[in-house]
C-alpha cells in the first residue's frame, strides 16, 4: 500500500474476487443487549430491510427462548424473499426441534446450533468430558440436518479451546452434516493475527474442512471486532457474523456497515466482496438505532453523523484531486442524503403516499390515513417538513399501531417556580380517563399522571430526547426504557412538543411491557 | 492463544515489558471535530485530568490557529505537573515560533511540527518537489529544536507515501533534531499488517532511526484504528497518539481507553505497558463526553454503559471460575462504580466539600458556595441525590461560571393544545430582562424568548436530552449545538426540569459563541 496508489473497486471487479456471505445477527445477538429488546413489528421491519439490502443470512432469533421469539422467527421465515433465515438452538433436542419448526416455512431455512468447547466451560459449566461433548455434537447436528439441509454449528468460546480438541469437534460437526462452521471469539479477547492463524490451522488440520463454509463471529470488548473479522476472512472464513451499528452483548459485535465498507474500500488488500447494497447502510443504521433506542455516536465509522465531516481543506482537496480512490467512501455511497425540503401543508394524500413510497414505506390504508392526519397536523405547526420528519412520524405510527393505551390530551405548566403540573388524558382499551399530577419537573409530573392512570411498578432506566432535524422548531424524538422484574423494554415517541413526545414514549414503553409480561427466555445465551 | 490460558498481568510484570508512551490529542485532533469545540475552562479541566491519570504527552492545541488555542496551550503548559505538553505547528517559521512561545513555560515542552510527504499532496496541494520538501523538513525541525529539546515531526499522509522517499524524510527529520517520528494514517485507510510492515521497514532502512521514538496515529474510518495502533507498536512504534472516546475528525482517532486496556488485557501477546491509570478511564470518558456533548454509544468498548453488561449466565459464571484471567476487565478496573446514594437535604457544607473532593473536584470558595446552593435546591426537589447528580451540577457550575448571560426565571405552558408559551427572565451583563413568547412546542417557545432577549442569527444544529440517573425524577442534562458563520459550539445545562435545563443549555451555547466570535483558525489541519 505504501508503494502504489490503492486500486479502486471499479478496477477490482467481482470476477476476480471471492464472495463472503454476510450473516446478520442484529435480531439475535443484537436484540440480546440489555435494553435493546424489540417488538414483533420492529423485528419484522428490521428483517425486511436486511432482506432487501442483500444480507445473505438473517439470524431472526432464538425460537426456544420465548413465544415472542418463536413467532418473530416464524413470521420472518415466511416473508423473507431472498435471505436464508436462521434460528438459534442450544445442543438440546427440544431446542433444535422448536427451531426447525420456526424456520420451516422459509424458502431457505437454517438451524444454527452451538455448544461450548473450551475446557473451562466443559469442566465448570457443563460438567461433561470431551468425549461426551463430541457425542452431543454428532447427535444434535445430525438431528438438525434431518430437519433442514442448511445447518450451522458454533464452537462457543472457540478462541479459548485447545486446537487439537477444536479440530476434532469441527470434524465431528461436518461429518454429522454441518454446512457452516462458526468459530466465535465469544469473550472478545482475540488479536487479529491469532484469529487468522486459528482459521488457517483448523481448515488445514480438519480432513473434511472443505465440505463446510467457515464463519467468524467477533465481539468488540477491546475495539478489535472489525479487525478480527477481516483477519478471519484472510484465514479462510467465508461467512461474517455481524450486526447493524455493532449492536450486541457488552461492547457488541462487529459492525456490518464497517465490515461491508472495509471489503469495498480495501478490495486491493482483501480480494473479497459481499452482496450487501452499501447505499442502504445509513437507513439500516437509523432504523436499528430507532427500534433499539441505542444512539449511534457522532464519530462512529461509516454511519456516525460526523463520519464524513471533512473539516480540513487538505482532505477535501485530496478527494477532489483523486476522486477514484475515495469515491466509494463518499456519503452517497452509504446512502447519506442531504436533508431535503419535502412537503408543505397543502400537499395532498396522493403526494404523501408517493413520498412515503420513495422513502421505502408501504402502508396499509388505515395506517396511511392515520399517518396523513398526523402529517397535516405537523405541517400546520412546523415551518418546514423534512424527509426525516416524515420518517419519524411514520415509524412512530407503525411501531405503536396496536397499542392498548394512547395519549389523547396533555397540558403542562412548568418552569423555575415549581411544582410543575401535568393534566393528562389517556385512552385505555377505548375508554378515556384524565388525571392531574405534580412532579419534580414537567416530565416527572407527566410520568406521575401516567402512573396514577395506569398503576405499575416498572422503573425508568433511560430517558433521552433528540431533535429529528435542525432548527428550534424540530420534532423531538423521545426514548424511554422501562424495567420490570428483570425485563426491560425501550420505546419512543415523536412530536414537535418534547413533553407530548415524552408522554407518548412512556406510554409506548408500557404497551410493550404489557406485551412482554409472562414471556421469558432461558438463561443460556451464546456468544 | 488457542493453546493455553492467557497470562494475567500479575504474571507479566512491568520488568519484562517495554513502555509505550501515551500521547493524548483529545484537545487538538479531538477538539477539531465539527461541533466538539471546547472553552478555555473545559480544556483546562480535561488537561488536568489527563495529567493526573498518567498520560505521557498531552497535545494541548494548535497555537497559531487562534488566540484561544494559544492561551489554552500556554495555560496548560504552565500548570501540567507531569506530562510533556505539546503544541502543533505547520512547517512554517511563524507557526513554530508561536508554538514554542505557547509551550515555553511547561516543565517538559514539545513542539510537534508536520508536513505532507505523499505525492498527491506534494503535487496538488503544496506544489513543491521532493527535494524542496526535504529542505523544509531540515529547516523547520532545526528551528523547533533550537527552541526546545523535545521535537516531534509527523509525515502527514505517511501511509500513502512511497517508502523510499518516506525514509529519506524521516532520516532528514532525525538528523535535524526530531526526537519523535510520527507516521500517521491520515485518511484511515491502512490495514493492520500494512501498518506494522511500514514501521518495520522505515526503522530498518533509516540509518539513524535508533535516535528517535516512532509514533502511531490512526483514524477509525474503517473501524480499524485500535487494531492499526497495536500493529504499529508490534512494528516498533513506542508512542501511541489517541483520544478519549476516540474523539477526532470524521470517524475519530484510536480510543485511548481501548488501547490502554488492550495493552493491559493482552500483555501475553503484546509485551508492552503504559503509565495510564486505567481506573480513571471512565471519569475521563464522562468528562470528555460532557464538554464535547458527543454521546458515548451504549455498546462502546470499555466505557459504554453496556460494556460490562454480561447478560448471559455462562459469561458471569466463567468470570467467577477463572477470575485471574478477567479481573483486569472488571468494571472496577476502569473506574466504573455502582451508583450510590450520597447526600440528602440535611447534609452540610463540610460534608458537601468532602464529597466533591472524593469525586475529584476541588472548587474555589465562590464556586463551592454557588454549587452548594444549587445542591440544596436539588435536594429539596429530588428524592435521592446520587454521585452523578452532584457531578452534573458541579460540571454545569464550573463550565458556565464566567457567563455574561444567565437564566433567572422561567414559566412554561405546554401540551397538546398549542401554541405553547414561555415567560423567561434573563440576566444579561448584570441586568434583568423578561420576555414572553409562543412556539411550536415548549422548547421552541423558550428559544424564541431567548432570541427576542438576545438577538442573534445562530442556527440550532443539535438538541439532546438525557437523564443523569435512573428514575422519573432524575435531573435532565441538555446539550445544545449552535452554528454561526461556519463556527459551531456545543454547551449543556442541567436541571431537574427539562425545560429549565434546555434554557440553560441554549444560553450557555450563546455565551460560548460570544467568546468565539472574531477568533479563527487556519484552514489547514493535520491528520
Amino acid at each position: 500500500m505504501t508503494q502504489s496508489a490503492p486500486v479502486s473497486p471499479s478496477e477490482t471487479t467481482k470476477t476476480n474476487r471471492e464472495q463472503v456471505f454476510i450473516f446478520d445477527t442484529t435480531l439475535r445477538d443484537g436484540e440480546q443487549s440489555p435494553g435493546a429488546s424489540m417488538t414483533f413489528e420492529e423485528k419484522i421491519a428490521v428483517a425486511d430491510l436486511l432482506d432487501a439490502m442483500g444480507v445473505d443470512i438473517i439470524e431472526a432469533g432464538f425460537p426456544i427462548a420465548s413465544e415472542g421469539d418463536f413467532e418473530a422467527v416464524s413470521a420472518i421465515a415466511e416473508r423473507a424473499k431472498n435471505a436464508v433465515i436462521a434460528g438459534l438452538a442450544r445442543a438440546i433436542e427440544g431446542d433444535i426441534a422448536r427451531c426447525g419448526e420456526a424456520v420451516r416455512k422459509a424458502r431457505r431455512p437454517r438451524i444454527h446450533t452451538f455448544v461450548s468447547t473450551s475446557p473451562i466451560h466443559l469442566r465448570h459449566q457443563m460438567n461433561k468430558s470431551e468425549e461426551q461433548v463430541l457425542e452431543i455434537i454428532s447427535r444434535t447436528v445430525a438431528q438438525a440436518r434431518n430437519l433442514v439441509d442448511n445447518v450451522e454449528w458454533s464452537a462457543m468460546d472457540a478462541t479459548r479451546t485447545p486446537i487439537d480438541y477444536l479440530c476434532r469437534c469441527v470434524e465431528a460437526a461436518i461429518k454429522a452434516g454441518a454446512t457452516t462452521i462458526n468459530l466465535p471469539d465469544t469473550v472478545g479477547y482475540a488479536m487479529p493475527e491469532e484469529y487468522e492463524t486459528l482459521f488457517r490451522a483448523v481448515r488445514e488440520r480438519v480432513p473434511n474442512s472443505d465440505k463446510a463454509i467457515f464463519s467468524v463471529h467477533c465481539h468488540d470488548d477491546l475495539g478489535l471486532a472489525v479487525a478480527n473479522t477481516l483477519a478471519g476472512v484472510k484465514g479462510g472464513a467465508r461467512q461474517i457474523e455481524c450486526t447493524i451499528n455493532g449492536l450486541g452483548e457488552r461492547a457488541g459485535n462487529a459492525a456490518l456497515e464497517e465490515v461491508v465498507m472495509g471489503l469495498r474500500v480495501r478490495g486491493d488488500s482483501l480480494p473479497y466482496y459481499s452482496n450487501v447494497d452499501a447505499s442502504m447502510l445509513t437507513r439500516a443504521s437509523k432504523l436499528v438505532s430507532a427500534v433499539s433506542s441505542f444512539p449511534v455516536q457522532f464519530n462512529k465509522a461509516v454511519v456516525g453523523r460526523n463520519a464524513f465531516a471533512h473539516e480540513s481543506g487538505i482532505h477535501q482537496d485530496g478527494m477532489l484531486k483523486n476522486a477514484q480512490t475515495y469515491e466509494i467512501m463518499t456519503p452517497e455511497s452509504v446512502g447519506v442524503s442531504k436533508t431535503s425540503l419535502v412537503m408543505g401543508k397543502h400537499s395532498g394524500r396522493h403526494a404523501f403516499k408517493e413520498k412515503l413510497k420513495e422513502l421505502g414505506y408501504e402502508l396499509g390504508d388505515n395506517a396511511l390515513e392515520d399517518a396523513f392526519i398526523r402529517f397535516k397536523d405537523l405541517a400546520d405547526r412546523k415551518k418546514i417538513v423534512y424527509d426525516e420528519d416524515l420518517m419519524a412520524l411514520v415509524d412512530d405510527e407503525i411501531l405503536n399501531a396496536h397499542d392498548r393505551i394512547k395519549v389523547v390530551a396533555l397540558t403542562v405548566i412548568a418552569g423555575t417556580k415549581g411544582p410543575q403540573s401535568a393534566a393528562l388524558t389517556l385512552e385505555i382499551d377505548g375508554e378515556q380517563v384524565t388525571h392531574q399530577a405534580t412532579g419534580n419537573g414537567p416530565v416527572d409530573a407527566i410520568f406521575n399522571a401516567i402512573l396514577a392512570l395506569v398503576p405499575h411498578h416498572a422503573t425508568l432506566e433511560l430517558y433521552q430526547v433528540h431533535a429529528v432535524t435542525k432548527g428550534t422548531d424540530a420534532q423531538a424524538e423521545v426514548s424511554v426504557r422501562l424495567a420490570e422484574d428483570g425485563k426491560s423494554v425501550t420505546a419512543k415517541g415523536a412530536d414537535p412538543d418534547t413533553l407530548v413526545a415524552s408522554a407518548r414514549a412512556y406510554v409506548a414503553s408500557l404497551n410493550k411491557l404489557m406485551l412482554k409480561r409472562g414471556k421469558s427466555r432461558p438463561d443460556v445465551l451464546t456468544g
